[in-house]
């Protein structure tokens, strides 16, 4: 791994951690730790560094956004259902000034009509989603196609 | 109490461990432990089993539902404000896949119009409101009247 | 049966009549005559007086709920669809100024959006859906618990 | 009285037949017949033949509509709550081709919501409404002032 | 007449007894004695067995149709103004489970704003207007084309 | 005249002033000083004491309300065209404390859709619209018969 | 065949090429020259001359539209989907000053919300939708009985 | 300080705890603990007890509340982004039945669309907002004209 | 007094020169003149220079504040209703290019819906409502705090 | 100048006195007198006679147009602000029975929403907006192209 | 004419081929060639270069702006009813980050409703309509009189 | 390259032939024909074979769509500003029953208002937007995760 590597934070809001035995149809069959070893594996390949949490807790993926804020360089976000109306998430992730991805697993616009609100969307460089935990690698590969950590 | 009783677990939203101090002519006079002693004898007396729990915290709420998720047969909610904007408790709520019963302690429709909305009925059987404390014994009845734990 | 036991009005509004025959899965596969007959013979060990009565003209639910002024102490009532847009029946019931309970075979939150709107439900003092016939049984047990008839 | 005086029919809709029992404080102490006796009397004042009448049923104040085309030369009603959704009742005042005046008890602008809309007041020439029975007496008199009946 | 004749239910609703005295410009100068006639003789021609009804009550709508259950295949509604909020009519049509076809004298798109809503659409498989009483016979003839009766 | 009459403030709103000249097809021909003489006659008629005022100048209005506050005991009020957005006037009128009856010469509910909404009626007890000059006269009665002046 | 048979022209918008293979359950499975060649045949029946046209292109349609309007006394279009937003393709029909029918293969009313609005609509004299291409042949009879090209 | 002095409780919302980090254009250049200080002393000045608190968990901060229920005699509260949603904090705050001051560090009528709705205000006795952490002072003077802790 | 006292203009909007005499339980009983002239005894603790208008006509209201451009180095406004609507005032005070804070004596998010829109809140710098007449010499203090008449 | 030149009002409504001081950049650099200069010379060359007048006075501009009912036989209107609601200044303008043309020095469309709202032009023939003061001298040119004046 | 002509480029949308046949009370008697040729003649008296181009294709009218980009200096566009909904042509407009003038024949805001929406107004610097044909020439000028093509 | 690679359509709807060109910081620098070469290497790399095409006209991308019915396998389509309107497009995607994916160069949830609707979104697989033509590259690889054309 070559010195430097873009520190990348992946945020998987509330529910996230039922993936894989909630609606596997719809939400896919692998469970959250496969997803994030996918994610570190995925990483590595581009020469990234990845920190993976997942909370049910508003507050605690805000706490976790303000405790990164140097850390990371790049942000991948799940809001889950919060993406609806967590104004407060929003809040807090506009205050890092990153780039930030938004990734759903499943296509939002074509479910029920509260799910095509993203509040978080507007303060995000760009979203991913309906392509299940393949979305996270694409995201991953997106980070490094911004110029995160170029000079 | 025979082999195998349906069991049930009530969730008390936010704000409602103030029942019976907070304006007892709208919400009642009892208060919450004495409102959970109710219910477990309702519930007893249905042969059911019952868990409460209380908490201001949508965070944990939706922990408490992952958690019950193998031992709950039917779910009992009073959401609170929660109810009026919480898609997070909503996905909890309908990723368990039981039968889940919303009840309000007041007419929920002939107060503020922000109250009309509920963005959990939707994945309910049923509702019941306006009964105070009531509402909870008559959803441990409505419980037993609707197959849970038959062959 | 007790001295002056509480004289409860059951209305049932347009195509209740069909109720058994009409989608039974949706409206449950009891006819009209066997819901009525459950309700009296709860309400007797409630120690209710109950009048039942099925329409399909608003003009008919309204003269009867007028005719009943005196007699009754409380209302139960399925508006059936008239719910969703007839104020000329909502007036007749706050003109009564009793104890009314609004009472639904389905959830209606969960079905087409119509259903999600009750022009009856700010005149009522609580609602009961979902739980198909039982919902009557409930609410005349809801009665009880309201303190109609009490000195 | 002169010859040839001008016939209005005078109709009342949902629960008006409760007027003077019903919120006797926002719809007057009068009941309907002493309110029916005084627009008779006023008419002759005024050299008008009138009739009225009261139903809780949309199709019988359509009929009764229908029945009054040759007889009636300008019409008086009060629609009840009817006036918030009965297109029917439009349609029915509106095939008429008469003077239509609409009367309010109370003023609907200063009570609930729904009560602001009126599907009625495009079919009519004018309405009055805020006075309570006088509003009929009004009304009467605007009738006289409306040219009906002259060459 | 062939054996087995498929039985068409045609129903007129509110005001429909005014046409050809209504706004002849509009709906017509047939009035609908003729019309029904017309009616009779085009199913005939079609094979077809045609019972027509009209009234401006919702409530006889309603019965008409449950009274019709068994013989009617399939129905020809032309519902008048209860066709933009009569929720009652709507579930009485669908609780049939038959091919309906909605009819309309005028075209409603290109009148007042609160025709161009109909609450009953979306339960019939089809809808033709705006060809005044024409509009009849073509629905008698799309009855033969859709295949009910057929084995 | 017996003593005390009651004082009554007649209000007229922006481009009355131009009544009789101004699509006297719809407002009526005749012009505000004879509609003015109009009002005093029959204000005299029914004891009623009467002073008038015309302004384009929405200021104007409001001063001359608030200077009558200790001298009219009801008023009578065309807003003309700032019944639609006047809120200041609104809540001239709401100061005063007294009996309000809003008067409009056609009937707005039939004309362009902005004259459908008044912001002034909530504070008003009754409106009279669409009789032309002769709604003024209608409201003076209507002062009569609210018990204004009376002890 | 009469002398001049009224001339007709029939315009099947975006994607309806494809009908037959796209959907059949829904949109039939005729496909589209099938579908003019009984459109050609039935207007033969009817005295009738025939000209049809698809195109994927608004542009085209509305060229088609301009090019016949000394040609056509009559036109029925489907316009498929651009009959949702193509003010272009409204202001071609209302431009040619001829009685137009709209045609739908399905019941655009029991489908998807953006498919319940017609721009075109207003500008048609009537319309039929839900009978598959029955539609077309409907509306050919619909068109010898508005008397277009009488005298 | 004299006897009694009054007992506020200041609630900070979501993310205030990166202000002077969090675009000091917009929020100012102080931290938080340095704003803190300036309340105690202001509120040292005006003879109030203060107690604050910061957290990004709605739960944490409606708990918050509760605890205060006896002991503050006023609340001041900068919801953050809460504000535009969090119903549950909107009953925390009117359960209390106690003066509450909402206070925000920038105008936000003059910012993101969503950012004008407040759920809060309306159970509040006033707001100050735009003047940064000035604001906090001037709701502690605010506090002491309001009559709090007098008798 | 120092050199170059910060000039302050101070405006009150329609009606509210019967501060004291309207609705004293929500307004306060201060009349107007006292409130001003605690407003001067404030402005001259604070080193501030003031002058204050009240006027009913929005023209004069916008006069005032183009004849003081040069003048004043801030600007308090209390614009009564005509905040509601009045976009002319919005312009007279975004022409100024002042710092300008909004007023209310009433919280005037806990009254009627109309009362909550502000159409002059966007080009303020900050608001304070809810407090009555102490709202202004917060105001003033704000004044102080927002750094204007410094090099 | 010929005989009976034509006549035209130029009016300029609120705030328009601070063009060339207020944003220069959005309203251009000239002040009012100068426009007013330059109108007059354009007028002449093009034979017309102009009066303009500038008031930051809804009821001035009115008093001004009725005044002016006689001797104008075209308005140009530069409503400013009053544009987005006064249907006073609308009604004023209607009851000329003249061509008007609207003016804005800038391209409301391109600014504030609320900016795209105009009441009154719906009574004007035409409107010229976003060229600076050149729009009025091209609607003087408008003037005499749309026959005004003519036999 | 002059070295170094400013090159405009004039567009007309959907139907204008039509001008002249279609509605001329509406849109006038010029047809579209006779307009071109007055655009001519004027861009000619005002020292401008002038290419014109119609189309009833929405692609046709975005190549030709896009081939235009070095060419055109301004641009003159009537949209027809594309610019009720074309957000493609509005980027082909926006993309040439040129001055662009709308068009339009008609008063559109005293027409339907739907022609109240332009979706290119946003991109443009100005507009002008209500004056048939004359609207062209008044563009010229108003291209003349922005600056275009000086130094 | 492996037998039987995956077919995939990329399309780019109106003005992405602009792309290199219009606003580069938006959109980014490199132009369409670049990007179709990276989208062909990228395709190579991952056995995918790719036809790409650009078009203005809606319709030649709904003919291309059905050309390629046989041919694809999956489509990438860039509708451009079509995706905000373009129904005609949704169904010719619609009809492929093929995996579709939407690519937008920005995120559009971050633009202006207008650009947040998608019509398409419904009937795609999913969506990537924000990351400029790398988008096309991700989604590439999000149809080799999809399973097309595995057995």
């Amino acid at each position: 791994m070559p010195l430097n590597p873009i520190q990348v934070l992946v945020l998987h809001g509330p529910n996230l951690n039922l993936t894989g035995f909630r609606e596997p149809d719809l939400y896919g069959k692998q469970d959250l730790a496969e997803i994030d070893q996918d994610i570190h594996q995925e990483a590595e390949r581009l020469g990234l560094v990845v920190r993976t949490l997942q909370s049910n807790h508003e507050g605690v993926l805000i706490d976790t956004l303000h405790e990164h804020r140097s850390w990371a360089q790049a942000v991948i976000v799940n809001p889950g259902a919060l993406g609806h109306y967590s104004y407060a998430l929003r809040d807090a992730l506009q205050a890092l000034r990153l780039p930030i991805i938004e990734v759903h697993l499943t296509n939002t616009k074509a479910r029920e009509e509260f799910r095509h609100t993203s509040v978080i969307s507007e303060v995000c460089i760009g979203s991913i989603q309906g392509f299940g935990a393949l979305g996270y690698l694409l995201a991953l590969r997106a980070v490094t196609g911004t110029g995160v950590g170029e000079q």
